[in-house]
């Protein structure tokens, strides 16, 4: 970090200044008023470099989603340490993301415009069922854990729905802290505790 | 309901007529898109008379969420029988009102539209702060009522998003006895539960 390169960034610099180009616009614009050129204009490259790192639109916005949403990032160190208390574990690293204000505008636009396209909205589920409730599927190890992931998630995207989006009191003003001891309780639940499904277990 | 009357529906016909319109433009065309004119021309009648019943668009919007949203019409019975088994009460009215397609589509075109536009957006804050939050905390009459009744809504409104926006397995695809099993006793701890936030109750 000390060093300046004299030029710039060179190429792997230009595609983090595409995401942030393409998490504006994205943020801006939606989904469908963003196009390739657009985002180049505002990174101030030309679109055929868009087009080497991401292929399409699409892709940009895959990059974009993942790159703002962080879960691949988190999930390892989160699950390293077994299942107790994994409820609260999850809630602190939710709110370290989200509560900086870059990383919250990101994933506020990201869920924005995934709730107003199909296409995004099609992203959007694979992502989730592939890097969220798969992955967190994957590590608990127990009857029903794609459900159990999934009520996570739900639970997650309606928090992000009323302290972000739709911004309700008092979940919007609360502090993180009265946060966490009420939700972590609920998401240890869902993860671990005896569910009681119709069918069983 | 026997007998149809000569002519169609007159004014109270009309006001129908034009929330249904109304549904249809903001679901298709999201609510900047939408125009009173242009619900007017749907629903076949005079501009002015959208005007006369709503106002404005966001009165129209405002009528066409709380159309949509039904809680008006449910709250009183759901609230009559008193706290114990509200949990599974709540979420058995839930699926009552949201697995009938054309209720579900109209829901999901609100929350659509008030995810990707402002002015959208405050009204569903004003919607579900005062007739979700507001209704429910009054009812329910304990400490931290109205943080306890926005859990409720954080839960509900991630429901909505993972089951019939976002549409990820395996709740997308649940049947409706397994979500009421899972997510009955978390709706019924956060409405009567020791809650422990920090502060105290």
């Amino acid at each position: 970090m000390s060093r300046r390169p004299g030029r710039r960034s060179g190429f792997s610099g230009s595609r983090e200044e595409i995401l942030r180009a393409a998490r504006m616009k994205f943020a801006e614009r939606g989904y469908d008023g963003t196009t390739v050129r657009g985002i180049a204009e505002e990174a101030k490259v030309d679109s055929a470099l868009v087009h080497h790192f991401f292929k399409s639109k699409e892709g940009v916005f895959a990059a974009a989603m993942e790159d703002a949403l962080r879960i691949g990032e988190v999930m390892p160190s989160l699950l390293a340490d077994g299942l107790d208390g994994i409820g609260e574990r999850l809630l602190r690293t939710f709110f370290t993301l989200w509560e900086s204000q870059d990383k919250r505008e990101t994933m506020v636009a990201v869920i924005r415009s995934a709730t107003s396209h199909d296409e995004a909205v099609r992203m959007l589920r694979a992502f989730v069922s592939t890097e969220v409730i798969g992955r967190l599927a994957e590590a608990i190890e127990r009857p029903n854990a794609s459900m159990r992931a999934a009520l996570v998630g739900s639970q997650l995207i309606g928090l992000i729905m009323i302290r972000y989006i739709v911004r309700v009191n008092p979940i919007a003003s609360a502090d993180t802290e009265t946060l966490v001891a009420a939700y972590a309780p609920v998401i240890q639940r869902y993860l671990t505790a005896e569910l009681d499904l119709p069918g069983g277990e």
